[in-house]
């Protein structure tokens, strides 16, 4: 075993000698986890190349296995996976041979368990610098062990094993770099106490992928063609794909901690997202400028919601997980292995754009891409059978960044002819035979220009070539690290119990995967085969909507989905009623959240509403700024104001705001609002009050035992809140029972119990202010959910 | 001759005999233009089916053809036209036998040219009538003759040829009905007196095409499945097209006076649109109910300009025009034989989508249809080449009402199979075979549900039935007509000097009548192949915007139609420059018209404005309530702020009205505007305030010897105004002058001699306010027109 060691080192320092000449200085690369998997497939085959390649440029350099395993089993693994190295088809045979061979003679096998192995080889690498008269340039140390190992290795490197001064360190970390926000930041946490920033290369394979790296040097090529179309009047939507054909078999233990979210879409398509959305830095290639903007970019999108993400599980995915993690029978596994997501943004570049995701397991085929396709904004005169094919406007626009595999079988960037030919740069992408007899993305792949690598290279070869040259730009800072996780961790959380939809893998699946975007959120567009994994509660569409009475008034209930259309329905009918009697509807909305389902009903779907004749009143405001997220007009602009059309003069804040001050008596902001509304609205009679009721029984911001507003004239009033903010103002009592109106929404579970109490007492104003509601010569409607009604 | 006008009597008699039994009483058509070319193709072939549909419902029936000929030969020719007339297909060749020959006794030939002719008319009806012992039912007055002699045939007829009291009468009017607006109104101002308007039917030949006529019932019928996708969230754009093989030749007379838009889209096409774009009412058979909602759609278009539409003219119409008009060789024909218009609505149905109206003569097909594209919302996981057909969510969806002629050769209307399968009256129309050989609008027809008419009637068969069951929605009211001429009206006079594109006609024309949606606007997709029509005057493109200097500050001028597009498009700019460089961008605007085109500009070209971010200040405000006419701020809102997206926070107009008074001291109006001024812009430096200059030289409401603002602190001040109303609302010089930056805009001859005076004179604020005008940090620049510069 001695002897074997000694004969290493032997033909190790032969093979440098070789270099006689090298001045740039040395360069040690350990390989952590040498005989790994992603060691074996990748990560050698990667430095060998980077040794074909630099090999004659100045550096040298030594190459250092590590792994647990004792030095006689971890070696022969490791010189096991060595022999078998490939050399490049572009490579003269002979030359390779004689690299090879010097590459072996430059690698060594260490074991690397304790404190003392660490110390053991940065001593080895010391020794040998001074033997040969060589100059430490820098270590380069390649994490390829799973992520629990992290700190103690980071720590034994930071301790034992870092470069003499003035020599660089350079530590690579691969995915997955935690598990949601938190443990990411507490990951990142601990390497920072061990690394500086600059000194971390946290790798994502995809920006190692030729049509992945190529897109931000494509946008700032083409400038000249994109810059006027690449924005939202141009843009239909931009999907980003990694489809595969393999399951998770074998991989179960892993994949059941992470699923199809965090293993793909939070890195690798996220990648892709934030190239195509940035704003272009003015120099590309400038890493700084490039992530500042990428963060910029996350700052633009909206937060992701539960409705934001359509989710899927294979069939065959259960009982894997049974048997790979020994579980039982009815363990049920609410990891999804396919996911859809829908993203928007809301700079001014692309609000309204969708950017699809998309990403899963057993699917119909391999393939990863990126697409942007634009609108068609053309009309051709000529019927389309008549016209000769050429480059018409009416075919579909598309740029497409096509990663690999698929029907290409190879990376690819396409942009449609009848868009522009496209700047490419010649000496890494050369420009591919048209053949009419494939199709891609619905078009024969000869209206695109089509480009491929002049010389296809596999993506971990790009990756450590760029860490040699020390290129950051192709690597996850830790700023972006989180700053993704900070996006993707709401979703994760809020989908943790969600329903799977189950498919059978593989072209069975048909249409089961398709999904839509529906209004906001995407849903798939099959109804459900009757296979949810979560069964659950009853379809609210199995009721419908329920009229009887409550409180000697009438009632409409049914499920929220089905209550809050109809009670839409019935508003937008009594302002129509109202504008063809008077050619004006007097509205007052309460704040809360209830109504905001309400405001975003109104606002999507009642095109006939005559908003233009609408005056919109405030039933109460908390005394905040109405610029203030709490305040009830902000709330009310954001979901329903901003979408539709009301004149501006038909706009009735409350002025809780005057003189820059909160509800000051003196200032009389409750006498104005009184004499606006006697001014504009005949006989001080509102067309239609909407109110809410507190669990306490408060309505409007009248609350239990109030001082002001439950009897007397019909006035504004200021008011207090048990609850924060606490002064508000309010329409009083007697002015709301002066409406022709008023609907009283309830909504939700938690409005059971005063639900059940309004039922049974009388008229009680001091106690439950929303008892009071009794509109003299008006009608009173309520719309209280089953939930509230229910329990 | 008097022999044979008595045989045609007792023949007429004869048949008329055999109807004995009939008891709900007789009606009497007349056909005015018996023998012309309308009347032969289509209008006798009508009432013959008329007669055959109604001969055993209850009426009686004569017909009666007149014409200026005299008796002999005019009974002739229409009789020749008569013995022509075709049995209907589905009816048993010996009862139409029967029926033709009854026809043929029934009808009769009239001289109609004098007062005198039209009494002899009328006396013979009422002597037939007394004859027979029938009862007047009414009388049917068909003109199909020019419209120069409209007038006086109903001077006629109102005062000479009415029916007996009781009995109804009904005219029929064919289009053109008008040639503008004005003339329109004339010659309904002339019919109106002579008859009242449910005694009108003006026809539309196009409102009794089946697939035009089905387009209301098929909303009513479908509204389940349509009241969800009919609006902009859905709808990606229509199409309403009529494309013709045949050109103007040997119609010229006619078609040079009115050209493609008056003879097919302000009319046939634009009734079309309508039935798309109304709303619909709830009961879609009552005309006042569709009549009312088609007048509120015509208020929901946006108006159209110049760029509203592509025009052009097929090669060989100038020489036919020579020719058959004896024009010299170098006559410039200016009227369209093509034409492309995009039409907008600002509805909250239909914000945003596009409507784009085509027809054209001498294009590569004779067709007409109507198409709904509904936009893709579906992403489809599974590859296509590894899908089955089925009714994929990817494939277009789309609603098309086939008027007939082209590929299918037929009325039909095709819904796509992954929309809905639509309710279709059974009795009416047919689902149609499934052929997938058959390619429309880019897909199978086997992708539709298709359904033609079970009996396909000639459009004209179906309004001669509509005017005997009086059914008015199939025809063009008064109201609907003018409001349809008001559309059109600025378009029409806006291109009458517009450049056309020439076409050489069929299959020839190729990609050359392409078109796209550009800024708002229209604009052919090829560039011109340099055959402009239209050399005359100088374009104003042809100057570039000239740049130079004016009061020492830059100086852009142009024409206006230039020089307002450039001027909103550099206060985009410098929106987008001040939003990247504070997040805000704060726009004091001015009152007074000359900024109104601007606004609209601004409102209708600048999507991408940074509104979300921007603060509308007012400059000046008349001491009039904001919701007043006069009122700066209500010009501003209905130019401007309608039309786009300002948060109702950032909208800030002058307080000139509070507690219910204007402009009262003690209420403190300015003190209040500066403090809001200062509390929400840095430093109270308005990042651009635009201002207008006065004949006087008055600027903001600065006049000249003002006692307020024109020096002192930055502020706001009451001024007093020369002309009414005197009260007014300003910014002082000293608060305009801390801008940023100021931009002058001049329009105008009657700006000339300000203008001028100005260029001469030096700093004179107490002269001529706008002189003061001199930003102390900031930049001004003039944005002056070439009228207001040279006179």
């Amino acid at each position: 075993k001695m002897l074997g060691r000694v004969l290493c080192a032997v033909l190790f320092l032969g093979a440098l000698q070789s270099l006689a000449g090298a001045s740039q200085g040395h360069i040690s690369v350990v390989l952590l986890g040498a005989t790994g998997d992603l060691a074996k497939k990748y990560l050698w085959q990667g430095l060998f190349q980077l040794y074909i390649d630099q090999v004659s440029n100045g550096h040298s350099f030594t190459f250092h296995g590590a792994a647990l395993a004792a030095q006689e089993p971890g070696q022969r693994l490791m010189f096991d996976v060595l022999k078998k190295l490939s050399c490049p088809t572009d490579e003269a045979p002979n030359r390779c041979a004689v690299l090879k061979d010097q590459f072996l003679k430059l690698s060594q096998y260490h074991q690397l368990r304790t404190a003392e192995d660490y110390s053991a080889l940065s001593r080895e690498i010391e020794a040998l610098l001074r033997q040969e008269g060589l100059q430490e340039a820098g270590r380069i140390f390649y994490f390829s062990v799973p992520p629990f190992a992290y700190t103690d290795i980071a720590r034994h490197i930071n301790s034992s094993c870092r470069p003499a001064p003035g020599a660089w360190l350079r530590v690579v970390l691969e995915k997955p770099f935690g598990h949601d926000l938190e443990s990411a930041q507490q990951l990142a946490a601990e390497l920072t106490g061990f690394f500086r920033e600059e000194e971390m290369y946290r790798v994502d394979h995809y920006l190692g992928k030729q049509a992945v790296a190529h897109i931000l040097p494509f946008r700032d090529q083409n400038r000249q063609f994109l810059d006027p179309i690449w924005n939202r009047h141009h843009v239909e939507r931009v999907e980003i794909v990694l489809k595969e054909t393999v399951d998770a078999k074998g991989r179960t233990s892993f994949y059941e901690q992470y699923g199809v979210i965090r293993d793909v879409l939070q890195n690798h398509l996220t990648e892709a997202l934030l190239f195509l959305l940035m704003e272009l830095p003015a120099n590309v290639s400038r890493a700084e400028e490039v992530l500042q903007h990428k963060l910029q970019s996350f700052q633009s999108l909206w937060g992701l919601e539960k409705s934001s993400a359509v989710l899927g599980q294979y069939q065959a995915y259960a009982s894997q997980v049974q048997e790979e993690l020994q579980q039982a029978q009815d363990y049920v596994s609410t990891t999804p292995t396919f996911a859809g997501v829908l993203i928007r943004s809301h700079s001014l570049r692309w609000e309204g754009v969708p950017f699809l995701l998309t990403s899963g397991k057993a699917l119909d085929e391999r393939v990863g891409y990126a697409r942007v396709l634009f609108k068609n904004r053309a009309y051709c005169t000529q019927s389309d059978t008549l016209r000769d094919a050429g480059h018409s406007q009416c075919k579909a626009k598309q740029i497409i960044f096509y990663f690999g595999h698929g029907a290409l079988n190879s990376p690819a960037v396409l942009v449609s002819r009848n868009l522009f030919r496209p700047v490419m740069p010649k000496d890494s992408w050369k420009e591919a035979e048209a053949r009419s007899d494939l199709h891609v993305f619905g078009q024969p792949l000869s209206d695109y220009y089509v480009y491929s690598p002049v010389k296809e290279r596999d993506a971990y070869s790009v990756l450590i070539s760029n860490i040699y040259h020390g290129r950051k730009d192709f690597f996850i800072t830790t700023e972006n690290l989180l700053a993704s996780w900070s996006f993707w961790t709401p979703l994760l959380d809020s989908i943790s119990h969600q329903p799977l939809r189950l498919y059978p893998g593989g072209v069975e699946n048909q249409h089961l995967l398709d999904f839509e975007m529906v209004s906001g959120g995407l849903a798939f567009t099959l109804a459900e085969p009757a296979e949810l994994l979560n069964p659950g509660r009853q379809m609210p569409s199995d009721y419908r909507a329920v009229e009887s009475k409550f409180r000697q008034s009438p009632l409409v209930s049914a499920w929220s989905e089905d209550l809050i259309p109809q009670l839409a329905s019935d508003m937008e009918e009594a302002a129509l009623r109202s504008v063809a009697r008077s050619g004006q509807f007097h509205l007052a909305l309460s704040g809360g959240s209830s109504p905001v389902v309400l405001f975003q009903q109104l606002a999507r779907h009642h095109f006939a509403f005559p908003w233009q004749h609408t005056h919109i009143w405030l039933v109460d405001e908390r005394c905040v700024p109405l610029t203030d997220a709490e305040s009830n007009f902000f709330s009310l602009h954001r979901h329903l104001l901003q979408g539709i059309r009301v004149p501006y003069f038909n706009i009735h804040p409350m002025p809780v705001h005057l003189h820059r001050r909160l509800c000051v008596e003196e200032d009389r902001g409750t006498e104005l609002y009184a004499k606006d509304i006697v001014a504009l609205v005949a006989n001080a009679s509102f067309d239609l009050v909407l109110l809410g009721v507190g669990t306490d029984g408060h309505t409007a911001s009248l609350f239990p035992r109030s001082e002001n507003g439950l009897e007397g004239a019909p006035t504004v009033v200021l008011t207090e809140s048990p609850a924060k903010p606490h002064q508000r103002m309010s329409l009083s009592l007697p002015l709301i029972n002066k409406a022709r109106q008023v609907f009283v929404l309830v909504l939700g579970k938690g409005k059971h119990n005063i639900t059940t109490l309004l039922s049974r007492v009388g008229h009680e104003p001091r106690k439950w202010p929303i008892s009071g509601v009794s509109p003299s010569s008006g009608q009173l409607v309520w719309y209280v959910d089953y939930e509230a009604l229910l329990g």
